[in-house]
């Protein structure tokens, strides 16, 4: 699991000019001298999957290099409470200004991770994969996209441009399933795919007819999943969308769609608790 | 309740490059013709307080000038399921093409704002007030800060420059909080204010001796808590943190401290459930 | 044909910063009284494909929005010698100042829609179609591709990222063709299409017995091709490329082909010659 | 021949940035190991002049600084085909991710110091030299015209701001040859030159007669060039332009004239066929 | 006293490709020969008081990492004529191209230092300190604030967020002093403090009647400041602005203010003189 | 007298995001009511030459597109004690929001044109121009030279790639003046002017001799600065530079000198005291 390090440069830069303000850390400034060291731990508090260790690096790297950042567990291993993530030392000051952006994107980053640990876990038994959507943090999709890969989860679409993903309002103002697809399929480059999302099984037997990818089945019945399922029997790959929990997506992965996707997943997790211990 | 145009703009800006990438709304200008228009309504799904309206009215403005945005609702008003919080009419495309973006801001915004009414309405009853941390998503601080307003709730520190904030790491590497707070005072501006995180009464009391304009009062009893408001007597603003909920609120309020703290406020809220209705 | 606003003016305002400098047009200040007026049109001085009209309304608008922009012609509209294609009106300093630069994003554009429509018409009594590469100057990825599609081809991958291309040194480092086609299908998105470089009728046997969604034939001879088409049998999508001319594409496209990519359609084109003539 | 390292990492940057997209290189994150390693030669597949190196090694160093890039053959050097222009050894995943932005940017800047080349060699018997214009692609600009120097190329205006050049439209608007080189006379900085683009004789001599740093002779034959050149009798800088080609420039050149003008040479050349080898 | 190095970063980039433009250093490159050595020492060549010594550093090093920059003397401290700041020793080139970037930001930034202590040196047998304004220079505010801490002063507001300071305009405009202190205080959060311009001893009865933390004792005669010091009564901050001078300084700083503020600090100061001295 | 909008709205912008920090105004906002009027004006409190008014206009508008700003003066203008230079009307909080951002452009800019004209008129008895160097403020080079413009200066170079400027370590590293001419002259494209400076006849005579566009003779006495003039008998441009003031200027004007340089008009001016004036 990678993430090229240009984009995250840019997130982490971005991240700390905005804490520095105009004037820096005039606390750590103030309080500890220049010259004092620290030694400390980036640890889990709690059971969970990281996410964004390289953000995390970069922060204490980029407000000084002579900090020393030394890794224990790689993005998308398994936490448990009290585990050291990596040792941090160096100058005391320049840990303590760099530390609340490190953690910034870390926490987020490592909640979202874990979130998508837990429904992949609980549909492993399936061959359904968990993926997220574009309701993601203006200017953090990348990173966000990143930790649903770090949880086992499967990416959907990047943006606008990367696929062609038709959604009920498209249908209803494009006048219909197939006017829809046959524009779609005039205008689709090679390497781009289709998909369509669709209520009803009438919906789906329409898309089917005209061909298409993917088709988003949102909202449906797990009666209804397992219909649609049938009725496209492999000449498609089928998305679930719609109220999906840990405890709700196991059926729902055992109607046999491919995916489950979950907006959850990036606008409205709980951040992973990873805090800084100081050693004496 | 207002926030700079110039940095709404710059961060809308921001979101849709991201989400258009190199080649734009494929979806949009393949299936719907140029000329279609739409009439919507912007909804409320769910009971909460808006915040970020600016946001969601530069996201269409931006890929469009043509699409007209109707304001029903202002910020910091609170919504009930089914409110129309925004007309929105014009262009098919453009309409659909910054939809995601505009959500993607109002709905986590939405989110931190009706999340810190609910404790604003729980402690009501207190002079006591909710307020944020620097657990915020990087980039969108000034977003977030905003929204605590738009619930009720109070600013802390908007980065490490604008106030002086001493963290126990602080007080343990500069040896004690005497030694740290006379640091403070020589170095702090005059219209910088200076806190101190104490975890016990007998930091606290130190920390009065030495003269403070705040005391972050962390992780105590509710009992410590009471016993520290009396110590302190108005001789400093007092903000307690830890385990806030609007459950445990009203009891942590009824302490008398003047601020109840909580990082989730920021990084760990619920999306306000808020879609975009296309009429027919 | 359309392309997002916001990309065109990002690209507009650092086109015209370079050209300006840090004095601007000191010629056209020196030279012009602030009030003289120009009235001129943009004028095709050979036959062609437009593309980029919105660059050069853009430019004008950037630098004065005095001046007045009449398109008469869209893109994608062939031009004839003579053609005007839009009347500019306005105060003469600013039409001089933003000219050059509005001319350098219409004349390249305008090139490389000529090029790919003179490739289109080659091979307009078949089903191919001639497509672009990654082979573009870096900053106008998503200008030239939208040039591509002016000309009527079909736009190939945009970045590294929105769908996997298997070249021939991935293959060679990667143990083969079928470790890479596993290797890509367990990590694509449900939405990411996989292509393949093959160079031999083996290699392709090979990539179609583990199924790929398209084949780029690199280089082979007309025999090899129709071989080749046929073998798949519309398993996969086939793209040939190598030595793709005028001359040369009727009859690559008659193989069977569905693409032809070409990469000097947007490496080495010549710029349509477009000019701006003042009248009296 | 050298160029400030600081615009190259810009312009290597952001093209970078686009390339990599949201999610980076997916085909070789998904089909090369972390851990592989490859030895690769940057070769010259045809004879011509290196131009651009700089932006090359800025692009993979800035993907992954572990790749190891040395340089053969310098900028400005003539290249025969199969020459080693540098040896890339590293990383297999950095160096395919990086491979087409330093391609694009060598390749185009190879073309233009090859062309430029082709016509300084065709008029080395003279006195004269080839030069450039301001048709260039925007944003390149700097690196183009480095590459017409690395071509054996003068260079001419970097932008509008850094010398005066009369065009026939600012000779109609403002009044005639005698006025406008009276206002930039005026309006000139003491470093700052003035040439004016004269279409006759006629003109030429009230240029002359103003007095004036350089002539633009435009599209004249060459009969009219020899009667410039003299008449001018060294009391300006003359400038032949239109019409040059490796078959024309050498009669223009021995008109005496003392710069020849392309603007093809930056807006319509074609690429230098540098390709990356991989060695097993 | 230290200065985030991100921001100063920044800063030296921008003013780097500012001087650089888009052909960079002609004349180092046309008559210094590339390997050409230099030692070179930064020498002040009258008293003063050092400050942005990292922004010179930076310089040098972003033009080239080659260049050797040893500092004798740190930020802060006092300069006599000749002292010997550091030095510079390297490739020729890089030193002379980066020379005036260095300088331009290092000789006004000690200007700022050199005048602050100034002040600071004649106010020092009282408690009162010298303190800058929001009259700085757009983009570079940082770098002036940090220097009035290097001689000897304190900030002031940092921008219009970091606390409130009410002038007689929002006095006028918002209905009088107790209503806008009211307002304030409504408003404020808690680590935010308030200060007031007062222009008579009237006002501030009234300010003080409603608490406020400082107040900016505006144009007032020193008789008038002694009785405002006196009526105060160490219930607020006092802040004392209006013709400050060297010579006007003591004897308002005897009045018993704790701040006297300058705004010619920033807005006016002279350079101080530091050049680069070349050895045989 | 004008300056491209570009660069004006790029450093505006910039100026206000810096002001406004992450909070904005919380000073108007807390004390003004959103709907309140304010009718302004800006007036010159004491006698100068008027520069910037687009920076200021541009301030206003990017706060508040409602509020107006009538322009009275134009730039260049002289300003008599209390003149009106524009009229502001509109929403009270956006104006006091720019406010300070629009005076840091315009009394700054305008102390630099008042002490341009300053000189100018000191000299205007003889032909020679007073003009600027490099020595500015980073960031705002075009800004400043623009002002130097409006003062009645002229414009050296804008930065080190516009012209040749051969200085004393140059002529030391590289081995004389008859070497680096020849390099210079070798190198120079031919809208490229080459100045040397010189401090000796000596070097002057061999510099002539050389022939070369301009000379800086730096500090210079009157007597060798007349020497200087007769010597070159107009065969080069004469600046003159060192010690110029509004005394010594006449004088040195008085030899003959086509210009005097002088870098405190940019690096170390006194602001001119501008206001903005609320109207009851």
């Amino acid at each position: 699991m990678s993430l090229p390090h240009l984009l995250v440069e840019k997130a982490v830069r971005a991240g700390l000019l905005e804490d520095l303000g105009r004037a820096g850390d005039i606390t750590s400034e103030a309080v500890i001298e220049a010259d004092a060291l620290a030694n400390c731990a980036l640890v889990a508090r709690e059971a969970g999957v990281l996410a964004g260790l390289d953000f995390a690096r970069t922060a204490f790297a980029m407000i000084d290099p002579a900090i020393k950042f030394e890794a224990r567990i790689a993005d998308s291993a398994r936490l448990a409470p009290g585990d050291t993530i990596a040792k941090i030392d160096g100058p005391a000051r320049g840990i303590l200004t760099a530390e609340r952006v490190a953690l910034n994107f870390l926490g987020p980053l490592s909640g979202i991770a874990s979130a998508t640990r837990g429904i992949a876990d609980a549909i492993a038994h399936t061959e359904a994969r968990i993926t997220c959507t574009r309701k993601t943090t203006p200017g953090l999709r990348f990173a966000q996209k990143y930790a649903v890969r770090c949880g086992g989860g499967a990416n959907h679409r990047f943006g606008l441009d990367d696929a062609i993903l038709i959604k009920d309002n498209h249908i209803v103002i494009a006048g219909g399933i197939r006017a829809v697809l046959r524009a779609a399929k005039r205008h689709a480059g090679h390497l781009v795919k289709i998909e369509i999302e669709v209520d009803t099984l009438a919906q789906l037997a329409e898309a089917l007819d005209e061909g298409v990818d993917a088709v988003l089945l949102d909202n449906m019945s797990l009666d209804e999943l397992r219909a649609a399922v049938e009725m496209i029997g492999g000449r498609a790959i089928t998305e679930a969308s719609g109220r999906v929990t840990p405890e709700t997506a196991p059926a729902i992965a055992e109607t046999g769609v491919d995916l489950i996707s979950a907006g959850w997943l990036t606008h409205s997790v709980r951040v992973l608790d990873i805090g800084l211990d100081f050693r004496a």
